[in-house]
């Protein structure tokens, strides 16, 4: 009703009054009002006028799936949305909600995280309100083996969302770090619950820093935002709506024509590839040149006996 | 208090009086009586004789914990085990487990499973007390692409206990179906919880059908046991201690020296290789000669046209 009541508002220019709404839902002027109360406290700012109506002033800079539905041009990622204020996490609301049944494509959205994660157990820094906390979750017919490629063209939809955004180059550091002038704007973490026939289910968990103004002490050298580098504040119902849309683009492509295309976007964002590089990963650590990833998605390093390691998980460090 | 009482039960020979129980343990006589009582209903044959005491005369073929560690030779796997009479399935409960923390190498036993599966969701049948229902709970430290190496390895163990109970040739069907004389005796399915850097958990559950005597109509001319192929009972307990015996020792040459020896031992019981196969995959139907299986665990198939397919996952059927 909330909604419907916020379209009525949306697709009128001017004063809207409470008997017309109240005729168009067949609900009392009462519950009309009610209902412009409940928007309100969302942070619709709403003005009214008695005996004239109501108008829609502006719009809360809030993820709510009305709001960044209006901008999808999606037809799997995004029909279904889960919003929260405040989460442990996304990814892990998505691992609940992937045991008990989901719609393919269902994306989960928070305005804080008290438990973000990023890669190898690192905490994702999410304070209310400021950044992009969501997860994807899906059913896709692919083999475990691949979902390493979902990571990849994530970011490279991630990348090409934020640069639309705001026009700044972006950077992707194997595999997933998304990066502006070497600083860290936004993370990926793809996780997996399968057998050895068929994923159950996939959760892409996608951070963005958007409208933080200050990072703590220990990040201060090495994260930025949107608003930090373009000096404003940034809508994040539109960059979430935006990133969604590439997102859907590069992976539809990805299922119908292979991961060709996708590694060849990948790579035109690729700041490791060329450059000297150290890599942690489970077993060792390799110091060497990062060549180009190979049609898996791994790394490709040549070490000083020139010999080839193809990377499948490990930790980069670009050396200086 | 229950196991001290049938450890001082199993290390006597003749009669042991209630009163030296009583005082080894610095427990009252009743409350010995009460542990011997709890014994008998779990199924232990124990003979009382006033003022004589109690003997151990025989163990139930349950798969309880104790008498299943007691011959087991291993570091790691089934040194916390947990054990249920009734589950859904075990990997359910060792999912449910795994969420949670737990011991690396937590074995999980049932008596019976009211919703257990195989691959592909297809059912695997286990009622009360007849066959194996374990899962083996791990925390590897190997690549998420490793995983489907650890079903070709359990396979591998599993042929090797059923042989060394039952003195029988046993059979692998690529990748996981165990076979005897082409009749499936057990299964394995692996499940796994991961993001792209590490394995949260990963999950082996095993399947063998031990002394069932008849199976479900749809099932008898592609089902047999243990018990119909020797035509006597043979000890659940055994069976579950070779098994995770031979499991830990290759799984630990697996992680020392690699996937190359274990490939060679697999392939000592593939019945798949070198025929002509049907393989169904996620995406299409081939058809051709299984040609081996390669660095990775996935199957080589040389179609009419000599196009050589590596599957990574798939459903095999020897043509005929």
């Amino acid at each position: 009703m909330k909604n419907e009541v916020l379209r009525f508002l949306r697709e009128q220019e001017e004063y809207l009054s409470g008997e017309e709404i109240s005729r168009r839902l067949g609900i009392s002027r009462t519950a009309v009002w009610k209902q412009i109360n409940t928007l309100k406290k969302e942070g619709y700012e709403i003005a009214s006028q008695t005996r004239i109506g109501y108008r829609l002033i502006s719009v809360p800079d809030r993820l709510y799936p009305e709001e960044i539905q209006k901008q999808l041009r999606t037809n799997l990622v995004g029909r279904n949305m889960i919003y929260r204020e405040r989460v442990d996490s996304t990814n892990i609301l998505a691992r609940q909600t992937g045991e008990t049944g989901f719609v393919d494509g269902t994306v989960i959205l928070a305005e804080e995280q008290t438990a973000g994660k990023g890669r190898l157990g690192r905490v994702w820094h999410s304070p209310m309100g400021t950044g992009i906390n969501m997860s994807l979750l899906l059913r896709p017919a692919i083999p475990v083996s691949d979902a390493a490629k979902i990571t990849l063209l994530t970011g490279a939809a991630v990348a090409r969302g934020l640069e639309e955004i705001t026009g700044l180059k972006i950077g992707i550091k194997w595999p997933n770090d998304l990066q502006i002038q070497g600083k860290k704007v936004s993370g990926i973490l793809t996780e997996i619950k399968a057998d050895m026939d068929q994923i159950h289910y996939l959760i892409v968990g996608i951070g963005i820093n958007v409208n933080e103004q200050d990072f703590p002490e220990e990040l201060r050298e090495t994260a930025t935002s949107l608003h930090m580098e373009v000096g404003r504040q940034v809508s994040r119902i539109e960059t979430a709506a935006v990133v969604l849309n590439h997102w859907e683009e590069i992976y539809q492509r990805f299922l119908t024509q292979g991961f060709t295309v996708v590694r060849e976007e990948w790579k035109q964002y690729a700041v490791t590839l060329g450059k000297e590089v150290h890599v942690r990963t489970i077993n060792e650590t390799i110091h060497g040149q990062a060549l180009d990833i190979d049609e898996d998605g791994l790394l490709l390093v040549q070490d000083e006996d020139h010999q080839i390691h193809r990377i499948m998980a490990g930790d980069v460090t670009l050396r200086t």
